[in-house]
C-alpha cells in the first residue's frame, strides 16, 4: 500500500520537497496532499513591493506554480483554503479546517513535511481593524494594498514602519506611485542588513529619493477616524497617514509545531538536522521559513526567512523523502536588495554579529567603482569586508553601489563559503575588461585593504 | 650606495613592479630607471577599442599614471622612446637606443625587471607599408586609426582580421562609428574563447548588428590602390577594404630575452618562479604579457596577455623587489567581453583544453535569466559548465547572456579557484532578489544540470 505524505505549508519549501519526493516516487507507492491556508501555492513574496509599484503589472506573474499544475503535472493534491490546526503525532494524521466551506479534516500521514513559513511581527497597536494599516507577506496582502491605493480619493500619505527589506523596498514603491512616504525605525538607521557605514549609503540614496527618515523613533499607536487610519502616533506626536505598511520583520510560524511537541531551536524556529528532518521526531520533515539552520561562519543556529532557503531546504527534504540523499549546508547570509538605483548586496557576518560570534576582526572599506573609470557609465562601488585577526579569514562582506554592484557579492559568497583569507584573495582571477570593472577589481582592491589593516594591526 | 633597478617596458607590469619596490625601498636604497620605446607609461589597452568606437572620447583618458607621475610622486625615471636593444648580463648593464634623438645609452644594474610585454601576431602579407592596415596595440596605432577614419573621403568599408576578444571588440567600434563591417576569421567560428555551442550565440549577436562574418577563411593577401588598401585577397577572392584591422592575437616579445639567454618556456614567454624571478639567473626578473605562467587547472604553463594579471605580477615582482614577500599563484584564464549588449564570461579550460589535459568531464549548457522571469528586463542567460568526471571538480565555466551576466564569472572562478565540485556548487548560499536572480540562481541551476549528467554518465 502506498505511504502517505501530507505537506502543512504549500508554498516553496512544502512543495519544492513535493515535487522532488514525486520525482522519486510515483503515485503508488507515496500519495501526496498539501494544505495550504491562503489561496495561492508556490508564489514569489519577493516579488510583491514590484507588484506594488507596478514594474509586475500582473498578480499572477509572481505566481510560480498554480495548484492545477501541481495536480496534473505532479499528482499532488493541494487542499488550497485548508488550515491545518493540529498535528497528532500519536495517532499520525492532521486536523485542518476548511476555511470556505466550514468543517474540520482529518489526514493521516506516514511522512509529515512541515512548512509553514513564517509569520509577520504584529504588534499591539496593529492589532485592531483599522483600514489601511498592511502586513506585506502574502499575495492577499498585496491585493488589498492595491484595492486601498485605488480608492477614491487615493490615499497620499504614507508611513512605512520599519526598515528592513520590505519596509524599504514597500517605501520605494510607494513613492513611485506617487505616495509621500514616511519611513519610520526604531533603531539608529534603516537597512540594518548591512553595517552602519554602509547603511549611510543607502540612507543617503532614500533621501535623494524624497522619502522622509524618522529614526530612533517607534510607534506606539494608530488615529483613526471612520474606521480608516488618519496617524501613527508616536513619541515625538503624530505623523499622518492615509496608509501605513507594517515591515517589522517575521518569525518562524512554529504554533502548530509547539502544540504538537515538535523540539524548538535557540532562534525560534523548528529544529532540523542536515538532512532537514526533525530530531528525534520519525517520519517528521521540516523546511523554509519555520526552521533554523546553521550559520556556517559564526557556528550558531539562526533563523533566516529567505525564498531561496526554502526552495534548497524543501529539494533536500524532498529528495531524502524520496529516498534519496542531499543535505543543506547552512547559510552564510547572502542576500541583495536595491533601493531606487543604488544596489546592495551582503554576506557573512556583520561587525555586530563578528563581536557576537566572539570573532576578533579588522574591517575596512574600499571606494572603487563598477567599470574601468574612463569607461561611460562607470560609477562608484563600495566593499566592504571583515576579516579574522590574525588568521585573515573572511568573515563578512558588504557592498554599496550604483548598477552592476549587487551580484558581485556572490564572488564574496563563494570566497567565504571556502574558508579563503583575505590574503588568498589577493590573487584571485577575477574577470577584467572595461565595461565590467578597473583593472584592479574592486573585490581586490578591498582585499589588498584588508591585508594591509591586517599588517598594520599587528597580527 | 643604492642599487639600481632597470625596468625594460614601461607599462602595467614594469610600473607595478617599479611603483611596489619604491614603496618599500626608497631612493637612498635603490635608485629606479625604466626604459620604455613607445610614448607612454601606463595605459589601458583593453581601452583603445572604446576609444576608437567614440565611447571614450579622449586619449589621456586611457592612461592610467603619466611619466610626470611617476617622476614626481615615485622618484623612478622613465625614459620614453628609448628601445632597449640588448642586455649583457655579465656586465649587467642594457643597452637602449635613443628613438628621438638617436644615440645609445647603456645602464648598469643591479636588479632587472624584463615587462616587454606581447608583440602582435603580423603575418608575411601584412607587413608591407600599404596606407589603411592597423595593429590595435597601442595608443599610436590607435591615434594613426582614428586619422585614418577621419580623413575625407571617410573609409567606409573595414575588414577586421581574426575573431578574438580584439578583433569582435574592434569590428563593433567600426560598427558604431558608421562602417560596413566583414570580420574574417580562418577557424569555423570566431571567439573561439569559448566553444563553439556557447560562441554561436555571439555570432547571432555579431550578425545582428550588420557584421558580415566570414568563416573558415584564411587572408593571403592585400590588394592596393595609390599606397592605400583596397581589398583584402583570400581563397574566395577579394573582400573591398579601406581599412583593414588585424587581430591575429599576440605572442610574448622575447627577442631579447632570448639573445640575453634568459630561460622560455614551452609557451615561448620567458619563464619565471611563483616570486615572478628568472630561474637561474639572479637579480632578473620578468612580469607581465612577456611571461608565462602556470594554469592552475590544467597544471601547464600557459601564455595569456591579460592587463590583470600583468598589473598582479608586476606587484608580485616589485613587492619581492622590494624586500617583501609575495607569490603570484597562476591563472584559471577568466575573462569577460561584450559585442553590443551581449555579455560573455569564460574561466578555466573550455572542451578542448579539458581533453588537451587529459581530462575525462561532462559538460551542461543550461539556459535561465539574469533576474526573475517576471521583473521588467529580464533576458536570457546560458550558463555552461565542464565538471571533471567521475570527481565532478568544476573544470570550466562559460557565461554568455544579455545586461548584468558576464562578471557573474567571478562566481564561478572563485568556486574553480577553490577546487569545488558541481554537487558542493548546489549549496552555495548565493544573492537573490526579484531584480538580480531568479529564486534559483543561474549558476545554481546550471550546478543541478552538472551534477544530473554525472549521474547520468554512471560516474
Amino acid at each position: 500500500m502506498a505511504q502517505r505524505l501530507v505537506v502543512i505549508g504549500a508554498d516553496a519549501a512544502g512543495m519544492a520537497a513535493a515535487s522532488q519526493a514525486r520525482r522519486r516516487r510515483d503515485r503508488d507507492d507515496l500519495e501526496i496532499v498539501a494544505f495550504e491556508r491562503g489561496h495561492f501555492t508556490s508564489y514569489s513574496a519577493c516579488g510583491i513591493p514590484y507588484w506594488i509599484s507596478g514594474l509586475v503589472p500582473e498578480r499572477d506573474q509572481l505566481i510560480a506554480r498554480a495548484p492545477e499544475t501541481f495536480r496534473e503535472s505532479f499528482d499532488i493534491e493541494v487542499r488550497l483554503r485548508h488550515e491545518v490546526t493540529a498535528i497528532d503525532l500519536d495517532r499520525r494524521e492532521v486536523v485542518a479546517r476548511d476555511l470556505e466551506r466550514g468543517g474540520e479534516v482529518r489526514a493521516g500521514f506516514d511522512i509529515l513535511m512541515y512548512a509553514t513559513g513564517a509569520e509577520p511581527t504584529r504588534p499591539d497597536w496593529a492589532r485592531g481593524d483599522v483600514g489601511g494599516v498592511f502586513g506585506m507577506q502574502t499575495l492577499d496582502d498585496g491585493a488589498a494594498l492595491l484595492e486601498w491605493l485605488d480608492a477614491d480619493p487615493a490615499p497620499r500619505r504614507a508611513v512605512v514602519v520599519g526598515g528592513g527589506y520590505i519596509g524599504v523596498e514597500m517605501a520605494e514603491a510607494l513613492i513611485q506611485r506617487g505616495l509621500s512616504v514616511t519611513l519610520v525605525e526604531r533603531d539608529e538607521q534603516p537597512m540594518s542588513t548591512v553595517d552602519p557605514d554602509m547603511a549611510e549609503l543607502v540612507v543617503d540614496a532614500m533621501r535623494t529619493l524624497g522619502m522622509q527618515i524618522r529614526t530612533g523613533l517607534s510607534v506606539t499607536g494608530l488615529e483613526q477616524r471612520d474606521g480608516r487610519v488618519s496617524a501613527v502616533v508616536t513619541e515625538e506626536g503624530p505623523i499622518p497617514a492615509d496608509v501605513v505598511i507594517l515591515g517589522l520583520g517575521v518569525r518562524p510560524n512554529v504554533a502548530l509545531a509547539r502544540a504538537a511537541g515538535l523540539p524548538l531551536g535557540p532562534s525560534g524556529g523548528v529544529r532540523v538536522d542536515r538532512r532537514m528532518r526533525v530530531p528525534g521526531v520519525p517520519g517528521v520533515w521540516a523546511a523554509g521559513d519555520c526552521v533554523e539552520t546553521l550559520h556556517r561562519v559564526s557556528g550558531m543556529p539562526v533563523h533566516v526567512p529567505l525564498g531561496t532557503y526554502a526552495n534548497k531546504q524543501g529539494r533536500v527534504a524532498g529528495i531524502n523523502i524520496g529516498g534519496g540523499y542531499a543535505t543543506f549546508a547552512g547559510v552564510i547570509g547572502t542576500a541583495v536588495t536595491k533601493v531606487c538605483d543604488l544596489e546592495v548586496g551582503r554576506t557573512g557576518l556583520r561587525e555586530r554579529d563578528a563581536v557576537a560570534a566572539g570573532f576578533e576582526f579588522v574591517s575596512v572599506i574600499a571606494k572603487s567603482t563598477n567599470r574601468a573609470g574612463y569607461y561611460p557609465g562607470a560609477r562608484p562601488m563600495t566593499v566592504k569586508l571583515i576579516a579574522e585577526k590574525p588568521s585573515g579569514r573572511l568573515l563578512g562582506a558588504q557592498i554599496v553601489g550604483w548598477s552592476e554592484a549587487a551580484k558581485r557579492i556572490d564572488t564574496l559568497a563563494v570566497a567565504l563559503w571556502n574558508k579563503m583569507t583575505v590574503d588568498d584573495m589577493t590573487a584571485l582571477d577575477l574577470g577584467y575588461a572595461p565595461p565590467f570593472a578597473p583593472v584592479w577589481d574592486p573585490v581586490l582592491i578591498a582585499a589588498r585593504k584588508a591585508v594591509d589593516a591586517l599588517a598594520g594591526s599587528g597580527r
